[in-house]
């Protein structure tokens, strides 16, 4: 197998990467001369205090980060902020199972958790830039995950937390939409066991992964709206192939299952041995939990439950008929609700 | 292929036979010596004036309605009305792909729509029982797409319309669920373009299909309260493999296929040029509208949407967590909800 080129300077750059030396993984694995690509905008002042971490979802690299929440006049804007995109262990930037050799790629890249990821930024903020002080972490659907992982694992490193369209521990629904989509993939006898040749080769397997997002990632009030035509997209199968398969195939397989797994297994509750509560009580940052209102899997109902036992935090529901996948930001006015939302929370003194 | 035994008496029936002789479909094809199976419970009144006809969904039989709706003291009650419970055709009981000889068998079976199926069961009604008005006319999920259909192309014989958790055209989200479920059989390498040898060669995909039931047939809320442990599972495993495993794997392959592709294609307006108003405008029977609160995607707003243009209907909410396999009847408030309504709208004078 070969590095997979869609994971380029060119598409997703400029990005930068940390050497994290010999990485050991919460399960056992090692990933040797580890690799993390982030991405920094604006610049650390001499006190170092006024960093922002913002975390990655699920196939999201820093680009689309950096395209849809960072800005001049935005919440996030690097004249004000010195802001750090990490990208996720395994996602295609960086050290990922498309990029390992024998006996560790491809299939055989050892198991990565959230908690790994935030382990690895956290070395990245510390080691590389000195930074002891977190103004903010934020971050969608996955990204909130490492977000709730961040607030509880060094809550006294972070001061805000902004957790948007995800939740803190995955649960039973949201893991079994996470199975259908592994099962999509590996169903595809092109996928082969993962020893494909090309990415090309999974190619059946990553569009029905990709019609799976259409159906749970958007929601029946965008397609009763037609969000879609404001996109540019003429029908719903122009739209299908558009902007969801477009997103998801030239994914490298391998590492959107990797991901899956994580996502499956987030929680933060394995800090606490299972206790939910008594982990989400360790946050001392001031949170707001952002669900989104239509989003089908990480429902506003799920979200606030976990937000119920954040203290002092407070639930922001974003309102968009665009589901989950609104996270992408095609719906100017979810952007503006975010931006308003971290505005009032980079506002509040903590 | 040899006729699938799972569609017997022993677990079906008892349920009868009408022979339809060479009946001609609207796609053009013809299932020649057609077999409509039904069930019927009560007995009709000498004036012909008491029958009800109550619908099935997809993967459904006339069994599941009569266990789940029917029953002395229950709306439908056996004492006072005449029931007729008509099986969709391809659906397993009667002429359907798994017991069609070739060159029409399996995968040839010609294509049936939700106008097939009321074509069908209004020639039963009419030349078998003489009935030429019905008290009411009720089904769920694919059922109500039949009684929407009933209501609009037989209107003057159709009193009283109950149509559960379904709508009168597939919205496009509901479309593309669909296509999922035909994806996640068809990718099977045992299903062979349809020319399995045997129904478990299809293992593999009907439980991925099953699996999509999981996600978008329960809800978030079901398995934020573990709904399951109600109906006896020990966990989520138990209760996947238990119930919705269970209930899909025994099935031919190839009559999902059938009645997915009419349930993707269902549309009353095929009868006003495309025009939905004009086609739900012609209802003439008292209509009750009847979503399941939670479900995900024969949504409340969907439903709605279309009970708007039924001149004089009302729109009945029920609510369950189970969302909309909730339609099963594993809650008995949802039952009890039902019962409610159709007894509501049988009080009705019309």
């Amino acid at each position: 197998m070969s590095a997979n080129p869609f994971y380029s300077q060119e598409l997703h750059g400029p990005f930068e990467t940390f050497d994290l030396g010999n990485f050991v993984l919460e399960d056992g694995g090692t990933l040797r001369d580890c690799k993390l690509a982030y991405a920094t905008f604006g610049t650390l002042s001499p006190a170092k205090d006024n960093a922002i971490l913002v975390t990655t979802w699920f196939s999201g690299t820093s680009k689309i980060m950096e395209q849809a929440y960072i800005g001049e006049g935005r919440a996030l804007d690097p004249a004000r902020w010195f802001i750090v995109v990490a990208n996720q262990i395994g996602s295609g930037l960086g050290t990922a199972p498309h990029n390992t050799p024998e006996p560790f790629g491809g299939p055989d890249f050892p198991r990565v958790r959230i908690a790994d990821d935030v382990r690895a930024q956290h070395r990245l903020l510390t080691e590389k830039f000195g930074i002891s002080t977190l103004q903010l972490v934020t971050g969608a659907s996955m990204g909130a995950e490492q977000t709730f992982e961040w607030a509880v694992r060094y809550a006294e490193m972070v001061k805000r937390a902004a957790p948007i369209a995800g939740t803190a521990r995955t649960t039973a629904h949201t893991a079994a939409y996470t199975r259908t989509l592994v099962d999509a993939i590996t169903s595809d006898p092109g996928w082969a066991r993962g020893y494909y040749d090309k990415p090309g080769a999974v190619r059946d397997g990553l569009r029905r992964h990709s019609r799976l997002w259409a159906v749970m990632g958007a929601s029946p009030a965008m397609y009763a709206q037609e969000g879609w035509r404001a996109l540019g997209f003429s029908s719903v199968d122009d739209f299908l192939f558009g902007l969801l398969d477009a997103s998801f195939l030239p994914h490298d397989a391998n590492t959107l299952l990797l991901q899956a797994w994580k996502w499956q297994h987030a929680d933060v509750s394995r800090q606490t041995g299972g206790d939910l509560a008594a982990a989400l009580g360790r946050i001392t940052a001031k949170t707001y939990v952002m669900p989104i209102d239509t989003d089908m899997f990480f429902t506003v109902a799920d979200c606030e439950a976990e937000q119920r036992m954040v203290p002092g935090s407070e639930l922001r529901v974003m309102h968009t008929s665009w589901g989950h996948v609104g996270v992408m930001g095609m719906d100017p006015g979810y952007l503006g609700q975010v931006d308003g939302a971290l505005r009032d929370l980079l506002g509040t003194s903590v």
